[in-house]
C-alpha cells in the first residue's frame, strides 16, 4: 500500500451539540466522517474527511443484496485533564483485517486507518461528551459498493468512519441483567462467520433477542451451533463465569468473536493473580455449579458496557440466581479498573491507552 | 394492510437498450424501479415506480452495519407470441415473507407486491431481451434504513424492485460443471438463517467459493454445519442426485433454502412417475454409489441456471466423474421442460405461468 494523505474538506457551520446527560446510544452523529474508496485497479485510495452526509449508492450495490460488509466499534474518552484517549485501537484494526479476510474484502493498512481515526476524532474533539461515563463512539465499517447482482466478491468498497457521542451505559451505576439461554437459534457455527464482525451475524441474532425481550430478558446466552451444549457468548459480548474461585471463559474456537475487552479482562486477571482459564464450558457444568453453590459470578464483557454483570440466567425453566442477583466483586473490580484506565483515572500498566495528541497539528 | 395504489413517475427519456447477444448477468438495469417505504408508524406506504437512480442513505443506516436485509430473484420471459410470463412468482413472495419473519422484518402484502412487480415489468416490457435463453431478471429486496447503531430490528425499511436484462446462462447449450465438496466452511446451520434469503448467507459463502475457483471448480457442494456429513446445497442452488434409478434431494431441514426450481423439479418428476425422494443424504452414501456405479446423475436447480448438471464432484482427493462428465437424461428433460414452460413453448400442466397482461391498462 502506498503512502497516503488525508484530504480535508471541513464544514463551515457545525451542528448544535446535544446535552451530555440526554445522550442515547448511536442516534446522533458528528459533523464529519472519514471515507476511503477501493477499486481493484487503484486499491484503497482517495482518503478524505468530509461533511457527514448521506451516501449515494446504486440500488444494485452489492451491500444491499449479498451483505459483504465488516465493522468495528471503539470509543474515544475525554480525561479530566482534557486529554483524548483511545483504548487499544490497534486491536480493532487487526480484527477488522481478520474480518476482511473472512469476508473476501481487501485488507486495509492498519496504521493508516488508525491515523485516519485519530485525525477524525481530533477534528471532532468538541463532540466528545464530558459527563461521567459518556464517550465518543467510533464506528469504522466497510461496505461493498459494486453495482452488480452476481454472488462474488465486490470489485469496489468504501471504508467509512462515523462518530457518535454516547451516554453512560449505566445511568445509575453498574447493574446486573437477566439473561435467557437460547436453545433454538444459533449465532454462529464452526466454519461460519462467528469470528468476524460482519453484519449478517447481527441480523441473524435479532430473532432470538426478540423472542425473549417480552419476558424481561436483556439478552440471550448463545450456545455452540453444533451440539447446543457449550457456551459461546452473551448478546454481543464475551462471557465469563467465576466457578469455585476460578474465572472461566469459553476458549476461542472459531465461532466466538475475539473481544478486545475479553482480552483485557484476561490480562488484568492474570496481573492480579486471579485464576483465569480459557476452555470449553457446557451448560450442564454451569447448572451443576449453580446447584452446588460454586457458581459465584457471571458477567459479559464488551466495548459498549465494558462489564455487564449477569444476575440471573434462565435455562429452559430453571432460573439460576447468581451472587444473589448482585454485581460480583470481580466484575466490579474489572469495571472500575477498565473504566479507570479508559478515562485516565488509573495508571495504565499495559500501555493500552493511545492518546490523540497534538490535535491542532493533525487537523491541517 | 390497507389498499394501496402505485404512484407513477416515469422518465421522459429512456436509456439505450443493450444488444441481446452481449448481455451478462446483473450488470445493466432498466429505466425504472419500484420503491415502497416502511415505518413503524405508517406501515408499508408510498408505493411508487420512479426513475432508476442512486439511493441516498445515512451512513448510519442499519443495512450498512447489521445486515438486516432479504431478497428474491425471479425472471420475466418473453414468448415467441410476445407474451410476458412470470414463473410461479407467488412462491417468491411467500418466501420473501418467510425470510422477513426470520430477519424480524415486517411482512409485505404478497398480492400487492406481485402486482407492483407486474406493473414494473409492464412499464419496462421493451427491456425484455428477445434472444434465445435471455430474460429480464427481477430482483425484489428489502433493506433496513433506520439511522441507528443499536443492534435491534430497524424501525424503517425500503422494499425495492429492480430489473436487469440477462443473457442466456448457457451460451453453448446446457453444460456440466466441476464441483468441490466443501469440508471447512459452512453455508448455514440449524438455528441459523439458511432457510432465509438474506445477504449474510451469501457474504459468508464467498470464501469457500474463492478457495476452489483457482482449481477450476465452478462451485462448492455445501455440507450440513453440524456433522459436515450430509449434503445441503450446491453453490446457490438446490441439488439432486439420481442413484440407482431413483432421484434423491436433501429434505428441507431448516438450513436449506427452499427453491422454487427445487419444488418444480419434484412436481415434474412425480408427474412423470420418476421416483423422487426427499431425505438426508450423506457424502459417504454418495461415495459408495459412485464406487458401485449407481450414481447416475447429479445436478443443481435454481432460477439462474434452471438446471446445472454436475459432471464431476471432488471430495477430498477423490474425483467422482458422473455420467462420463455429460449432461444426464433427467437433467436434460427437466431443463427442456422447465424452460419450455417458461418461454411458452410447452404446455403448463400445473398453471405455473402468470402472465403480465393488459400492459397498457396497467401502466396508467
Ligand atoms: C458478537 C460480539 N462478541 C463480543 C463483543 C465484544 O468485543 P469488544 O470487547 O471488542 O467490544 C462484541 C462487540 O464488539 C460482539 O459484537
Ligand atoms: C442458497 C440458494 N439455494 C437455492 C436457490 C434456488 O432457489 P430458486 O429455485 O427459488 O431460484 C437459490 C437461488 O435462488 C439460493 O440462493
Amino acid at each position: 500500500m502506498e503512502e497516503q494523505s488525508i484530504q480535508m474538506n471541513l464544514c463551515s457551520t457545525r451542528k448544535e451539540k446535544p446535552d451530555s446527560d440526554q445522550l442515547e446510544f448511536g442516534k446522533i452523529f458528528t459533523d464529519h466522517m472519514f471515507i476511503m474508496d477501493y477499486s481493484d485497479e487503484k486499491g484503497w485510495h482517495d482518503a478524505r474527511i468530509t461533511p457527514y452526509e448521506p451516501l449515494r449508492l446504486d440500488p444494485s450495490a452489492m451491500i444491499f443484496h449479498y451483505g459483504q460488509s465488516v465493522f468495528e466499534g471503539l470509543k474515544a474518552y475525554l480525561t479530566s485533564e482534557g486529554k483524548v484517549q483511545l483504548f487499544r485501537p490497534e486491536k480493532n484494526m487487526q480484527r477488522l483485517n481478520r474480518s476482511n479476510n473472512r469476508l473476501c474484502i481487501p485488507p486495509i493498512d492498519e496504521e493508516f486507518a488508525l491515523q485516519a481515526i485519530k485525525q477524525l476524532v481530533a477534528v471532532e474533539k468538541d463532540w466528545i461528551p464530558r459527563a461521567e461515563g459518556t464517550s465518543l463512539y467510533i464506528r469504522p465499517f466497510i461496505i461493498s459498493t459494486e453495482p452488480y447482482l452476481g454472488v462474488a466478491p465486490s470489485s469496489h468498497y468504501q471504508f467509512i468512519v462515523i462518530l457518535s457521542p454516547v451516554g453512560a451505559y449505566y445511568k445509575e451505576g453498574i447493574n446486573p441483567v437477566k439473561i435467557a439461554v437460547e436453545n433454538q437459534y444459533v449465532r454462529a457455527v464452526l466454519g461460519g462467520t462467528g469470528e468476524a464482525k460482519t453484519g449478517g451475524n447481527y441480523a441473524s441474532s435479532l430473532k432470538a433477542q426478540e423472542m425473549v425481550a417480552d419476558q424481561g430478558f436483556a439478552q440471550v446466552l448463545w450456545l455452540d451451533g453444533v451440539e447446543k451444549k457449550y457456551i459461546e457468548e452473551v448478546g454481543s459480548m464475551n462471557v465469563f463465569f467465576k466457578i469455585n474461585g476460578e474465572v472461566v471463559t469459553p476458549a476461542l474456537n472459531g465461532s466466538i468473536l475475539e473481544g478486545v475487552t475479553r482480552n483485557s479482562v484476561i490480562k488484568l486477571l492474570k496481573h492480579w493473580n486471579v485464576p483465569i482459564v480459557e476452555r470449553k464450558i457446557s451448560m450442564e457444568e454451569l447448572a451443576k455449579a449453580n446447584k452446588d453453590g460454586t457458581l459465584e459470578e457471571a458477567f459479559g464483557a464488551g466495548t459498549a458496557a465494558v462489564i455487564s454483570p449477569i444476575g440471573q440466567l434462565t435455562w429452559n425453566d430453571e432460573d439460576f440466581v447468581i451472587n444473589h442477583g448482585k454485581t460480583g466483586k470481580i466484575a466490579k473490580r474489572l469495571y472500575d479498573t477498565l473504566t479507570g484506565i479508559q478515562y485516565g483515572k488509573e495508571s495504565d500498566p499495559f500501555d493500552w491507552i493511545v492518546e490523540v495528541e497534538e490535535v491542532e497539528q493533525l487537523v491541517r
